[in-house]
């Protein structure tokens, strides 16, 4: 039987969402929908035959089996707690909640439910590249780790984004990437500040992200939002006895006018959409098989929303800032 | 509504394609199987719930909307025929026909037909990198082609592969890439023999053959099916003012014992899995949509047969031998 | 005429110069040479027909026209000095002085001499690679600069390589590379301690310099010497518009047992040899035509361990340390 | 004792060498020069303090120990044979002898003399890139030798550039490098004819070179003299077990406006100047040392003369021209 999922939020990456699970993968379609925006959610709804439903209803009405939150980041939490009452099996996009007292209400409610049913949108997990680099760190390529250098650079961001943005917005799928590829929580952060770029406007970027895990790793991070030349994601592991790092995936590669030239992707909608549905693809297998999911959970959520607080913190202040995280449920061990 | 198919063959190709259709792509389902090995297809059936039919009782069944060829190649000329008497679209996995002469038969009956109901399974039209190649072609990035430099490795081959089936059943994906790239036809063909691999057993391998296309490109192709290193496909086309190649899709990058190393695909599933979702997924959408097939055509198949027969030919004489096409049919052009 | 040239401390890197000089070069010729191990001098010496003198004594003697120094680092400045006073053209290999305090007696000197007579063996600055990275940066290619990464990496330290080595030995290198690129001096450094790798003993290896340029640039720097793998130097620039990174330069590409190998250098020597070349030949050319040398002088040298020491204590303390350096003397503007 | 070498021919290649010899190469001075433009030599010598003689004379001149010969191709035999008549070492670019059996009386002059003075041009072997492919061939590293796949790319020719020149003058680099990398015979040639590009005005221009080798191995080499974009050279060995190709030598990689771009060699000048350099260091220590020169020798020189001579009938004939070489004299075994 294929899942009946409810979609909370029809934006952008809602109705992108909507249209994997309709067209491209098998196993889920969509019934219901939800958005503050009636008339969107209405025009969402009828494309696919589904229904518009209220966020809260959506999520305990018998025709949804599983929750695809997709609304305004401010909202997850509530949504997410609706869903665990419910006892239903939730995929939320990131931010899982927008303050570290939120995602801790979450922990306890799922603890308290007693069964992992969240799974939060950290989809760099699923990326070939990520994982190819994991594999190798796993398997022991490169020896005990010792450091990573990471940069994220978006060519452009639009006008309404903010310094907070740049940390709880972007550095934060670093920041999710880094805890899952050495398996350790970050304990402080600090933020550096070169001199900013004069396409960045008012945004102090680039941003240089300094993070110490728990097992004596450094990472460095650039964050750069307005880098004009491509949607450019980078990460190389230094271990004891090698490197192993992110490679290149270039399809063509030209020579033309004295240079050899191979494209690198203009969004992140071009670098990872594959990531996007082997994401999905995941959950709604594990989902439809009863299992318990396997992707970042509600611990992941939380750890991400305490660590990208601390590194604002940091940002503002320009100060090395230890993350205070709550000691972890039994169920996320 | 889902598209109901009907699976010729359910041998190693037909399972994988199967599996595709059942848990990856949305939009379409099984709903009949046929083998010359009862016992295989009936499991095949059960797992997924379809009925077990021989192939031409499969064909015309009311419960089959579109025909999946994957069975023997000297049966796929006949099974094509009877798809077309039934004005069924039908996808006929590679070769179209193990001679020119029964091509010719599907040519005739298809244009009798009059409409095009045959989509060949030449999946590497839709792998990223030949499409990113094509597109620079295309652009006039490189300017008019003149030659392209091609490879295709296996590194292993079974036991059982003869020295025909290094052009019929291997080099023929390179020759309909070629005739695709260019959008033209190859009118010669020759086939050298360097020194054969000690790898190779009785094989002549690796071959060279030289492609003459009707617009004055010339392609060289290697073809190693015993190259133990890995799966590599590589090809470069030499324009008036530049040059593309098939870039290097290396997901990691490690440094290790005074080496920079990347991965290299094993085997052709590793490297074209996408490429076979791809071609599924736009084959799958068009039936749907009652579109005409936009992939590899009848005509094709019966070129890239055509072809393959005078590059046998060659290997056998030593001589550059003559590629002898009927006229296209008006359907096909 | 052929250049003479008195050469001071003829170990390892001295012995290097020397076969330079005698048998790679033209242009130059050893004539005078002088060592503590008074026996090696004069195998050295009897090697090349040159006469053995001590080293002051060597400086102003007149077959000598110009001084090269190749000694122990604690006896760098005095050399220096005395060259200045002799107004004789002296290469000084790195350091030019073990303290702050005696390079700016240098300066002081060199100043009252009136002309630059003092270059330092910085010689990163004549590699093929970062002359190509400086000259994207200069054209401005990538905008301003705003960021860069760079990596330096030994295979292996010996036994008695200490802490304070990892700056005033190997991180100079990047310190001199740093402010010959952005043209800009270094205000502040921060020394970053990641877990160490157990194959460095006692040292605190790797390390990550965080280096605050006057210009707003801030470098990031991993030092690590004891990577196993090779020598491997990296560096890339962001700038507004794009970034420019050091090019891999590999002779050969093997593929084998599924991977594409390229090599890594194993140390120094093969990464840099041309560069050494290419640094003695412009200034044996330069001194031969009577001109003002126009490779790292006296100020940059100065500045070199001026950097180094506020990162010495910057390691110790843990600390932001700001660089304090002195006026820049109108001789060296 | 710095070597005295006598150049002959002072034009573009002469003048380079002889730059080398006096500015770049310690080891040797040139005394004498010659040049059928008697002031353009007199220009010449008087910038080095060289002599000006006619060639024959040069040969015999007692001021002169070695003979390097920059000459137009036409006049190489005749005084290379007046250099063995002199018991002089002798480096002639290439090519040794415009005809086969100009090129045989110099090998039965240099037998009859009894030890091998002469040495032709071929740099590629000096080259650093070439070098490593080889070794990594010699290692076994990619199992025996079965192919070769090579690419030699001009940008522009000058418009006297005749198609005759496009074998004996281009593909002659090629053709010695073959066999130096196999240490084995080319026994048979076959010329292929692309369409030609719209910017090559009456030349044949790509060519498809096939070369046959004596130990079975078949090498296929495209010539394109007017490939516009930048001077490219390639090489790929596909071995019993593996690959190995000439690797990319980009000092920086550039990422700006959506697109990875490393440079492209703009001629031989700027892919080839250290090759240069080594082999005429090589040649002058060699030479300087008394001993028998290690470099391509007059055998090579006329080996390459007479796959040239094939080459330039089988591209006229667009037949297959086995190559008809004389017995190889005891002296070059
Ligand atoms: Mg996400
Ligand atoms: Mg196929
Ligand atoms: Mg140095
Ligand atoms: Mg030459």
């Amino acid at each position: 039987m294929s899942l009946s999922i409810g979609v909370i939020g029809t934006g952008m990456i809602g109705r992108e969402h909507i249209r994997r699970l309709t067209t491209v993968l098998s196993g889920a379609r969509v019934t219901a929908v939800s958005d503050v925006d009636d008339e969107l959610a209405g025009r969402v709804a009828a494309a696919i035959g589904a229904r518009v439903l209220p966020g809260t209803k959506l999520i305990t009405d018998p025709s949804v089996d599983a929750v695809l939150i997709c609304s305004w980041g401010g909202t997850h939490a509530e949504y997410v707690l609706a869903a665990i009452a419910a006892g239903k099996p939730v995929f939320c996009e990131k931010p899982l909640a927008t303050t570290s007292a939120a995602g801790l209400r979450i922990l306890e409610a799922e603890s308290a439910y007693g069964r992992r049913l969240v799974q939060v949108g950290y989809m760099r997990r699923y990326d070939v590249a990520y994982r190819a680099l994991k594999r190798e760190l796993d398997r022991g390529t490169i020896g005990a780790p010792l450091m990573m250098h990471c940069a994220h650079r978006n060519a452009h961001v639009p006008s309404f984004y903010t310094p907070d943005d740049m940390i709880a917005d972007t550095a934060v799928h670093e920041i999710d990437m880094v805890r899952w590829m050495f398996g350790t929580e970050i304990e402080a952060v600090r933020v550096l500040r070169p001199r900013p770029s004069s396409h960045a406007g008012e945004l102090p970027d680039p941003l240089l992200l300094i993070l110490e895990l728990a097992n004596g790793v450094l990472a460095d991070v650039e964050i750069s939002v307005n880098a004009q030349y491509g949607y450019d994601i980078r990460g190389e592991i230094l271990g004891e006895s090698g490197t192993a790092a992110l490679g290149e995936l270039s399809p063509v590669a030209v020579r033309r006018t004295g240079r050899l030239t191979t494209p690198i992707p203009a969004d992140w909608r071009e670098r990872f959409l594959a990531a996007y549905d082997v994401e999905l693809r995941e959950w709604v297998d594990t989902v439809r098989a009863g299992g318990v999911v396997t992707g970042p959970d509600a611990w992941d959520g939380y750890a991400a929303t305490t660590v990208s607080a601390a590194a604002v913190l940091a940002l503002r202040t320009g100060k090395r800032v230890e993350v205070a995280m709550a000691d972890r449920p039994r169920l996320y061990r």
